[in-house]
């Protein structure tokens, strides 16, 4: 087993230190480093301050061999990573003009002028290497000095993970090569709460004692995460988990809910319409996110106020009456984008989400209806989450496209 | 304006480099910090390494008068905090007969046996105050060292939160009442670029230099912050930048894009209905976070597909063979659930997110159309965003609240 490589991150801004802004950058790296048999031995998060920075930068050197930096590239005043790692290493930054005619091109594509102040993000410490941002306008940097690595990426996420797949993982891949990966395997849990299925997997996870386990609760879904350097293993544990999990198993690797969800529907040739109240646009929003989801998912109506139940999803005044948080009135939703949209299923979800109490009917805050119209009728579902608004928003969506893939498996 | 006290936070455990736990802490008390005028220079998390943990300690040292740590005050082998730290001052461990008491009590409160490693629970550096924890067994510390101070504060949340505002809270405001709590300046700036606000705002911000400014861009909107202790100062750069930024202002102080909106329709007494192609149910989204969002918003149709668009937002085949993605598909689709819903305002969006080409229609990927139906007619606009997938739907999300907002306030 070689040495560990030593490896830290530091994020700029003074915003993560204030409750504006969290550091999540660093969290995805873990993640992408833990799957290339790496770790991160020290997060720092540090304010658009030079000096502070400078120091931050100079006692990382001895102790690291790996120094991931990400923000502080853009062209504002309080944007200078590159500025001080090039102080701290005594190295002069070059104007690079590939780099400017980059940044000129990536402005007159949308049509807008280059604000002069984006010049500096050309600018590059003599001897790093320019790592090109196709997303955005700051370029990334590679610098390989005395031994040791230095990496800076810009902070809008799109363009630092870009980045990070297209440019850092291959040199990290190359560089480490001597160690053995490790493997990961994720299964994607639905309607299950965390410690039931801790408790329900206890022995099986102590059967595979000898793999790293984790267990992800977020929001109505579970993810349960296996860590060996030996994929026979891993492949043992899927068999052994999947058959315990059944159909509570949305899906075994990479996948989401929503793909998943898509995924059955393409290979049924089958077709998917929304209602969504409650929701507000978040189940379609989910679907949406994934490419060609056009392909299974027709579209839907955000019937948020009773004109638009009627209005979109063809219920009569008559079903209106039934209170607009019901079973009954889910039920008709589903069927009328259903039969709307021509959809093989439809989905609908109603619900309070509060603050307050529902105005239209006597739901408590917290009560979800879901409803599934599909080949072989309709069925419906209730939930009563007590939580905030934005919790009970997010659970009600992913519980409902859990519940619509449960009702599709079982056909 | 005294001078500024210097604190960093530092957060213990080898979970925190991982991806199973987020140091949330450290947002907790940056927040109580800054309502009293404190704010943290350093937030760094560390796994549960002895040597590692002595190197930080040893370097907090001299930047830092406050050093604020959570974590690793429990009874198993890899909890050492109060051991490190002591190391580190060179100061012996002393056993507390009554905090050791204090434990026993605790897990007899709850007909439980006390586990012998629970004992070093009641050792405390010499010359260090114990901080009594009662929802818990792990006591706190607070440590005054030749004029640094170090605070010790448990890792499970409630413990944490009840001994800082039991304890380090009422110590602080004693100690730094000299300092003058920090006010903020917020305004959330609509279609301006990040590089492009700075530029237009240089001399103003010049002009209120003794004020502290930070630029924040996320996905079409830009935020402005300034603080300062004085209230006037920022009441001054509000006038002065509200004339500046004029209809580019989407609001000042805490509000978002959507609430804006909102608000305006609300006190106009007016509503809105969506016809989302691109964006995918995300204005909908957005909007129905805010709670109350049903005052103004109807809803809307997610017309994700051809048939979707005949079917919920009134369009004819004639229309929907002009493309789907075109200006006067969108005028005829915001227009269309205008009508359907009977709202003042009908806004809809239409596009190609990619990652494939939009097989209905010659639009490329990244082209978005925003149509506005109003009192006064309809009005379109385009955007393209030569993006990703998520970022180019996010994106066209933001665009296309702003587009209505500017449209609402020039009538």
């Amino acid at each position: 087993m070689p040495t560990p490589v030593r490896i830290e991150s530091i994020a700029i801004g003074t915003e993560l230190l204030t409750t504006e802004r969290v550091d999540t950058h660093s969290i995805w790296i873990a993640r992408r480093l833990m799957e290339m048999g790496l770790g991160l031995q020290r997060k720092t998060a540090i304010g658009d301050d030079r000096e502070a920075l400078a120091a931050l930068f100079q006692e990382s050197l001895p102790r690291s061999d790996l120094v991931i930096c990400t923000g502080g590239l853009g062209p504002t005043f309080d944007d200078f990573t590159k500025e001080v790692w090039a102080e701290v290493l005594g190295a002069p930054l070059i104007d690079q003009p590939h780099l400017r005619r980059e940044i000129e091109a990536f402005f007159a594509a949308r049509q807008r002028p280059c604000p002069p102040n984006n010049a500096k993000q050309a600018l590059m410490p003599l001897g790093s290497e320019a790592l090109p941002n196709p997303v955005g306008t700051a370029p990334g940097c590679w610098w390989e000095h005395q031994g040791r690595r230095i990496v800076m990426l810009p902070g809008p996420p799109q363009e630092m993970k870009r980045m990070w797949l297209d440019h850092i993982e291959p040199r990290l891949k190359n560089l480490f090569a001597a160690h053995r990966p490790t493997h990961t395997l994720r299964m994607l849990v639905g309607s299950v709460g965390e410690s039931a299925l801790e408790h329900r997997t206890a022995a099986l996870r102590q059967r595979h004692g000898h793999l790293e386990w984790t267990i992800l609760a977020s929001l109505g879904q579970v993810e349960l995460l296996a860590r060996s350097t030996e994929v026979e293993a891993l492949e043992a544990a899927r068999r052994d988990f999947e058959l315990e999990l059944g159909e509570d198993r949305i899906c075994t690797g990479e996948g989401t809910l929503e793909s998943t969800v898509l995924d059955l529907l393409m290979a049924r040739g089958e077709t998917l319409a929304l209602a969504e109240s409650i929701t507000g646009g978040r189940v379609a929003a989910r679907l949406t996110a994934v490419p060609g989801a056009s392909g299974a998912f027709l579209g839907g109506a955000v019937a948020y106020t009773p004109q638009a139940k009627l209005a979109l999803a063809g219920l009569s005044e008559a079903q209106l009456a039934q209170g607009t948080v019901s079973a009954a009135v889910t039920e008709a939703l589903a069927q009328g984008v259903k039969a709307k949209l021509g959809a093989t299923w439809g989905l609908a979800i109603t619900g309070n989400a509060g603050p307050t109490e529902d105005p239209h009917g006597p739901a408590p805050v917290g009560t979800s209806f879901f409803a599934v119209a599909g080949p072989h009728g309709t069925r419906t579902q209730h939930s009563h989450l007590p939580a905030d608004r934005p919790d009970v928003q997010a659970r009600s969506t992913t519980l409902a496209l859990d519940f619509l893939r449960r009702e599709m498996v079982r056909r």
